[in-house]
């Protein structure tokens, strides 16, 4: 899959999996949401119920600023299966310019978000490598 | 959600995404098949196209012999949300009897897998921390 096909694919998607690595250098996953823009993933921490969940991953970017976010389609027809990934640095945004342009960025993509407007932090990953793979 | 509860969604759902360390210590994340039997979780490579990005995971637990399972359901209604991860040292097998009893339960848990029988190698999970949450 050419990097313009993974772009809209991963763009359009609702939901991708982050994988940072843990302080100790284990592997860490969640689901989370997340807005694309140019050359930039945003995804934020809101203040839901499992907070320390949630913080995981912001210390993980900090001690280990690399992020790896994939979408996925899944089905019982494994000819229709695909996946995009997008690897690259990532830093905590706690406050700036480009904190208000993720969180609005998000709000966009995501109405649910207008109900408890998030405040950040943000997860921002460089979108440097792209990977695609589409069984048909 | 606690661990029998966590069991039971990751045992049946379809697909999971297996979180691994790269050698040089990057996060990287794909998609999976997988089977839980008892306190195992066993995933195979499989001889598909893009060898390459399927090697890479075997790699990855080579080098940092433990691995991240993550199972969850996304749907707009965000009070839908649920997740259950298992993490766990991570071994590859090529093979022996546990290699034998790993693809006999995948090939039973995905009958996609009669069509073309998966020969190995498995990613073979010991499925030691659980978590687990749900929006309700």
């Amino acid at each position: 899959m050419d990097e313009a096909r993974s772009r809209a694919r991963l763009s359009a998607a609702r939901v991708g999996r982050l994988a940072t690595v843990r302080p100790d250098g284990r592997p860490h996953v969640v689901a989370c949401c997340f807005a694309l823009q140019d050359d930039r993933v945003w995804t934020t921490v809101d203040a839901k119920p499992k907070a320390t969940q949630r913080l995981q991953r912001l210390a993980n970017v900090r001690a280990h600023p690399w992020a790896s976010l994939l979408v996925d389609h899944y089905e019982e027809d494994w000819d229709a299966l695909w996946w995009v990934r997008v690897d690259g640095p990532a830093t905590v945004l706690e406050d700036g310019d480009e904190l208000e342009v993720a969180l609005a960025a998000l709000i966009a993509k995501y109405p649910q978000y207008t109900t408890a407007l998030p405040h950040g932090p943000v997860i921002a990953i460089g979108a440097e490598r792209w990977r695609g793979w589409s069984a048909r």
